[in-house]
């Protein structure tokens, strides 16, 4: 049984940027990387968990999501990017673009890449994961129809919530995945539920590009997806991982 | 009148990687950026001009080539994104992924951004670019029709070729652009033919997501697309930049 470890980057009072491991989910007690006995999450500022180069998104990947979008099973892995610049830490602000109003949370499972991987397969593909984290892949919904392509409907500054940390250990072929609106559940599942699994994600994707230390695939939504407004809080929680929160701004 | 400046990056035959001014694209006569009498293009290998952090590509950007494909002229910008990984060095093999054949060129004239751009107006737009470059966006056309979704048709290693300099100080609102396949012109165009201008997508492209300094949007292909296989040489040149020339492999 391999030991689930939490890695969260953060921002301290004085500014400093570091890294820690989270000892204790509930009373948020940390231990700097260098293994020092260190403060609590209660007097720091988490930040993303990891900085990727790209985001890869996985389109219509839980059945019961593709059939609430009256889409099709795809037959491969459906990719898109997401910019880097989406990047959003835990707790900061969601903002919704001016002139849009259908603004979605998509909760989902990250997986952070800790090597370079170019054509691995499917076997070894867990051999190049550092870890797993949830991402909010926000999306403007009237905008992903009218564009076809993602890009303008996904790739909105903030539109990637991730968080709050990184953990190494787990198996993720069967994590329970819930999004809360406003302390409301909306999304709740199993990654059990996916249609490509993890291993077959990595092998699809490395296939195309070659995926860098902190690169992330990002796995879909499972069904429930559904607006936000101003004032709304998104929580996405997987077991093992935590609670990424994020609240939501007018621009 | 804006004087023109051409930079290089390269690496020298001792491995070291630098940065130099091409005083004469005839004789291929560098200096370093710090002044000093330098080598020639003949005795370094170029790189990317820059490293950018996100491509954002622009389909369907000139009328002709709108039609060529049989498609409706955009109300607005088409976007998508290429990752920062396909980017290659001028010279350096575009590699035809196994499993794949219709593999396309597609000339560009490429944006650099120079500054952090966050919703810039079209009036100031170009206070932002750095430069201009030539981009091939290598496409595979197969794919792109089936996916939908351009990421893997256009994401592949080795699909962004970039180069050969940077060229800072020309008016990009009309620059002879052709495409060459073994000597063979397949391409001729001008920029003065976007449908969208460098100013009009750098606030479009900015009203979406920040641009960082040394990121990329590549403005679309004219018309005269058209298939490469292995053996060809690509060449893209642009007036005021130069050539940009890479050979196709097969993986």
């Amino acid at each position: 049984m391999t030991t689930i470890t939490r890695t969260v980057r953060y921002r301290s009072r004085s500014g400093a940027e570091g890294r820690a491991e989270l000892l204790d989910g509930e009373t948020g007690a940390l231990r700097t990387l260098e293994g020092a006995p260190a403060a609590s999450l209660a007097e720091v500022e988490l930040l993303a968990p990891v900085l990727p180069s790209k985001i890869v998104g996985i389109g219509l990947n839980y059945r019961a999501h593709a059939e609430e979008m009256k889409k099709k099973l795809p037959a491969e892995p459906l990719m898109f990017l997401k910019p880097s610049t989406a990047v959003l830490d835990p707790g900061r602000p969601i903002v919704r673009p001016a002139g849009y109003e259908r603004v979605d949370y998509e909760g989902e499972l990250a997986v952070v890449f800790g090597r370079r991987a170019h054509r691995v397969s499917a076997r070894e593909a867990l051999d190049y994961v550092a870890g797993y984290t949830c991402l909010n892949d926000v999306t403007v919904r009237d905008l992903q129809v009218k564009d076809v392509q993602y890009t303008r409907a996904k790739g909105f500054d903030s539109f990637a919530p991730l968080g709050p940390c990184l953990a190494s250990g787990l198996d993720p072929s069967d994590l329970a995945i819930v999004t809360r609106v406003d302390g409301e559940v909306r999304q709740r599942s199993s990654t059990a539920d996916l249609i490509f699994s993890v291993p077959a994600l990595i092998e699809a994707v490395t296939r195309v590009m070659t995926m860098l230390p902190g690169d992330i695939i990002s796995t879909g939504t499972p069904p429930g997806v559904g607006q936000v407004v101003p004032g709304s809080v998104v929580e996405i929680e997987i077991a093992g991982i935590g609670v990424l929160r994020n609240p939501v701004i007018a621009e």
